[in-house]
């Protein structure tokens, strides 16, 4: 079964700079995974015309889903729909039914800098935001959102039921305090005799010891535990400290 | 003057998938900051051959920096140095200083494991690690370093008075419970006015109101002053709760 591919854009300068942390992307993560979509690739890149649709335009041709956060909101630096009409030649017009919310939510206090929010490539079909009504929007395989996670997220409640996924990714991880360059012979020796799942090594510092998660994933629930079962042994023949997390 | 700018390549699924939340980027993004290094984009990919040799090669060329992390331990899904190497067609040696450094640490404890860990491309430049020894590596315009970000920070803090940074990029920060749909016009003006700082908008909810931080950047401080003053003077003709954050 084909596993659906996603990538992520984030759009903003404040993430780069380090003035913001990004929670997106572990949120979209683990819900793209239970959706059965594996999320492939993450790019983070400036509020720049010409960098967004280069961005736009290498990732919808590679993946299945491209989502996007950021960039759609009423002020001059918020360049993410007009990019969006360039990368998909698509006209960039004021979407009447985007209008109508924004009009009747805003009452008299909508100006034009919030109907700049209607803008939007031709074509877009609307993804309800709950939060405070602007809309994000589909255009091809290209999903635009806001940056704002709580927005973001409400957003994709709607978008994610309407995703085609395969079987999800399952995982379950082992924890022990020994250092992955004594776990690394065997651990390969497992995963060769587990061609149908993954087992990820990550190292850590934990109150100043080093210690090992070790995380098997695969999407056939059996063949994940026959897998977890072996190094669940492997582990308890070096230490009785072996944490499932 | 030019600002050096460089990219970073995150590489992992772990952070794809959102079990690990990343704060590398963040961490990092500071930093370039105040070397005088814009860090313009960043990429998250999977431990994929193909995929990070096609990542790396896209971005020397484009930055003057490429900072990776992740993927230089000594276990099967380590698999980073082989791609730097095999990006840059260099040879993929044990290198002897690395693997001395190695040696003298884990005394009887050496194993071929950890002895990968030494392996990387051919002519390439040591990283120190004072946290746990495996070097990370300068590599051309490339630097190699770990995921641990415990580990990533102790060799970044070694790789930053080698970078040829311009000016710090400075920034101001205010932050009102006014929507960005109030501001866009009068900020746009003020945009426009002062074109040598840049003006950014970041609507929050905080608490269950919606508010605004504006982030005023640039690189020289006394026309960074300027902007601001009249940015705070603006936004005191429409609240007195005006905070600078």
């Amino acid at each position: 079964m084909h596993t659906p591919t996603a990538a992520l854009i984030i759009i903003g300068n404040e993430i780069l700079s380090g003035r913001t942390q990004d929670t997106n992307l572990s949120w979209l993560g683990k819900q793209l995974n239970e959706a059965g979509v594996a999320l492939r690739e993450v790019r983070i890149i400036v509020d720049v015309e010409e960098d967004i649709i280069a961005t736009v335009n290498a990732l919808r041709s590679d993946y299945d889903y491209v989502f996007t956060t950021g960039g759609i909101g009423p002020t001059h630096d918020d360049i993410t729909s007009e990019c969006i009409a360039k990368a998909l030649e698509r006209k960039f017009i004021r979407d009447p039914h985007a209008e109508a919310l924004l009009r009747a939510h805003y009452g008299d206090q909508i100006n034009e800098a919030r109907l700049t929010m209607a803008d939007m490539p031709e074509g877009a079909e609307l993804i309800p935001n709950p939060v405070s009504v602007a809309p994000g929007y589909r255009v091809g395989n290209v999903y635009v959102m806001a940056g704002v996670p709580r927005i973001m997220q409400a957003m994709f409640d709607h978008v994610r039921p309407t995703l085609s996924g395969g079987a999800p990714m399952l995982s379950r991880t082992l924890t022990v305090f020994i250092t992955e360059g004594d776990l690394a012979d065997s651990l390969a020796r497992i995963q060769q005799a587990h061609p149908k799942t993954e087992i990820g090594s990550y190292p850590f510092i934990r109150d100043g010891n080093l210690g090992t998660s070790l995380v098997i994933r695969g999407r056939d629930e059996d063949l994940l535990d026959m897998a977890f079962t072996e190094l669940e042994e492997y582990l308890r023949t070096l230490t009785e400290q072996v944490m499932e997390e």
